[in-house]
């Protein structure tokens, strides 16, 4: 891990291509990963987390999934991690050890939310059983509390956790509890470690309290523009920044009153991309379309400041 | 399904022994169906549900104890229903096949968690793709809006459900909304339909809107005093079923308070039953001592109405 | 308080009628306590409570109300219990001194709501403080987690409390948690306490563990048919009163999905009495024609046991 | 209203000083006016809010403490905001008629939190009819959902509230969803609204995305501090800005854990200030003497960047 290159910048949280009746559409990956790279300047996956539906596919389908992001994503990608979480311990170690042995990137690992711990020590024992099936690759905490209703801050969460999770690399914070992300930014900024903000709409709080980058949805079809918000921050020019995250929150605040989820997304990437991401599996219902009309009309009605 | 026998009465949701290293102790069932029977007057089970840690298992651990609860039950018990939900639609498609082929007695679903239903189509879409695999098995949806967070009222849920679902039997209703459950009884009287209880400290209230019976952890320990209550309360006797739950409600009541899950339960269990149940498996942990100490007094203090 | 009658049975949350202006329409309180006693025999009333919009009151409006109703339930009502919790604790202090002065039958206080007490200490001794501005007036704590977010167990605040409150009489229990009031009634069967359900939806439950009454809006319009239920309860005569339970639900549940709240009960108190209601204070807007028009057919529609 | 000098950077939410037997200490309002302005540089204030115990105090309460700030803050104050909000409607009105008379330069109304508005409607009708007593008075309202469970969004409820209320003037925003925020900002760019964020720790994320300012307890007793933030970050040094931001969370974090509210406040300002804030008033109990020394112990070890 030594010659790693550190992971920063912005992440897509991977959909996952299906076909017209609801299998893995792997083929469509190669297609997919260059998009990323070529058309959204995104050179980082997140494969199979809550984008990707990745609790609703068999561990099988997680694997293949993983393994052609790994496949495709080589010597074009710089950072692959795929998410490994399970409501189950052994096939989340199973999961973990499959990742290590196709080279991911990085793993991450959701809180349970069946039985949903409360106590730091509850949840830093299972990471622990997981990660160590992993033990030379970097794990990421996915923390988000309003899908798995774990509370556990993560600034509490992450005093200690160095000495019993080696591999500990930083956080998916998908919160908007930024009190916590600037703790923990600020108690660990000799570590090294990667604070990714999760909450789209309002990357830029996360950036001005010190996020180093970002994994979400939205950057599959929206991470050019991002990225242009990122370098008018590092300016910092933050009239400019402010300005495009106005406008990707002007199309989220659209898209959410409309009712938006990974249903949604999938049909928003469809389009935006022209890459078939296929119907989402139950017990999601695919975007109707009338959403898609009124979601392509608005991003097409966005003019970003670049003139594009 | 012509013959079948109705269900009603007990139903012990129950736990999943599992070996000191967290391996699951499959030799243990045939103890475990005789204690039930012969000590508990129980002789229906629900397995793998959220009491057996269903969801913490693999799937092929899932298969295994439900093989082994099927196995041991013949010619003993009732009634074997083997909870498939799963967050994966084709692990859960998986399970009712299999089911099926080993001759479960019903199968029952949970509302899935990850991604919340809110409407109903999307929720009776995927029960049928479920139980649309095992053709022939009575299947009841299991409701538990505290822990899923799917709020989606039976009553409604229920409304035309046999066209879709042509095995559907029943309910079994771990929900404090005593309104819906009386509608769903008042509206399907005719359809012979099977709704069992699942909020074990206030079962009398359940009863006296026309519950037929209760599925719940507690009747792994007290299901002979609460078979005293359903007699009390069938003749009727309601002072003494009174009795019963207020001396049940004590027990709970208390151990609620010092925090009580299904870690809990599994050591009230060993305590009471003299068979090992073993430790929870992550997230869960094991109960204290100072618990297990506690609990026992607690429950040894209780003078049961019929002296025991 | 030696000679004083139990307060059991039914109780109306009084509904607060006020002209088309929205000013407090005190002439109709007579008619109103006249058409409880012989239309609804109902003879107990709790007055400018939640129904009685009584926090959207100022405190002269509440006094006024609390007066008429002591004034004209004289010798007509067996209990008149007033409201007298506020956010403000001099003011509540106020409110129940009032009550004291003008021979109220009973007091009863909210949770305060803004500022949630999480411990017992903070909201007994609030209570305290508010009811000992009435040392010979009955008071009742008045428990509605759903509304207040308060989620003090009653059993835990009831250890005690008779030492601190000399004149705690009850609770007015609005909540479906049937433990918590199984075990109230369960622990202190020696005291001679009043628990008041609140659920009006699910009073069966209520009465099967040991509810001595009910305080609910429904009792205002469906009394005669809930007093049946109870009669029928107290033979026991189950079937019957399941029956009963079963239709009053049938309505409630029918308008709930409609959208049910205390703006609403003003229109069907209004279409069922024919005593002019008015429309609700702001935050609250007046129940739609529509809703009016389906509440009144689906009433009209149902068939009571007795063929009424 | 067309001189009005333009409301931004640092507002504090006052503490209601009261005296050791819960009277208000109105005499000490002088000497905490002189300390906000010389000592904490904040010439802003927001009397009778959350912090302010607003909703604890009798009506006749708040119009003292009213009169005494806009009395006292008089040529030493830029703006003296009077809340307002009350349940019920008569007595919010009567407040906003006072507070027009005394000469506050604004008022600012929280939602209705018993009943709890869910449509824009109901929520502008209450507004409109309170702030139409105070034709000439700026307005604010008080977006607060984590105490009020009112969740209308703010971009929603300012489109066309200028029509309805001309006095609108902005929103204490006491949430933390930026993308409302932003959107807020974004589309209101026109109108010179201000934008005053309320939470307190995260102020740095709501300057990023365009806040004008903040109103909170903090700036009691961290006024001087934060206004450091304010200046680092429209340079902008935003590395000294998060440094400040990232020590009044430091502090923040530590007492929240434990346990942070109003009661807490008042100990702290006491002992930072000097001045005699004395104890809360029911619900709320007083600091414990173990807070007041940790919470001390830990304000005293932060070394702020200015050497202070």
């Amino acid at each position: 891990m030594t010659s790693r290159k550190k992971l920063q910048g912005l992440v897509a949280a991977t959909i996952t291509p299906m076909t017209p009746d609801g299998q893995i559409n792997l083929p469509v990956i190669r297609q997919y990963v260059d998009y990323l790279v070529n058309k959204q300047t995104v050179k980082n996956v997140f494969v199979n987390g809550t984008t990707g539906e990745g609790l609703s596919l068999s561990i099988q389908e997680r694997k293949q999934l993983a393994e052609e992001w790994v496949c495709q994503g080589k010597d074009k990608l710089d950072h692959v991690i795929i998410h490994v979480g399970a409501l189950s311990l052994p096939e989340s170690q199973e999961l973990a050890r499959h990742a290590a042995a196709i080279g991911a990137g990085g793993i991450a690992v959701i809180a349970p939310f069946f039985f949903k711990p409360t106590k730091k020590d509850e949840l830093v024992s299972l990471l622990q059983k997981v990660t160590s099936e992993a033990p030379d690759v970097p794990f990421y905490y996915y923390h988000i509390p309003s899908l798995t209703g774990v509370k556990i801050r993560v600034e509490e969460l992450l005093e200690g956790i160095k000495e019993r999770i080696p591999t500990f690399q930083g956080v998916k914070f998908s919160d908007t509890d930024l009190l916590d992300l600037a703790q923990c930014v600020h108690k660990n900024e000799a570590q090294q470690l990667e604070f990714l903000y999760g909450v789209d709409e309002q990357l830029l709080g996360a950036l001005a309290v010190g996020a180093n980058g970002a994994v979400g949805s939205t950057y599959n079809y929206l991470g050019r523009q991002t990225n242009l918000m990122l370098e008018a921050f590092a300016k910092p020019d933050l009239a400019l920044a402010r300005k495009y995250q106005f406008l990707t929150g002007e199309f989220l605040n659209f898209v959410i009153k409309l009712g938006f989820g990974v249903a949604q997304t999938k049909a928003v990437m469809t389009f935006v991309s022209g890459i078939p991401m296929g119907p989402p599996r139950l017990p999601l219902l695919g975007a109707s379309e009338e959403f898609i009309a009124k979601a392509k009309a608005k991003l097409d009605s966005i003019v970003w400041p670049d003139g594009n």
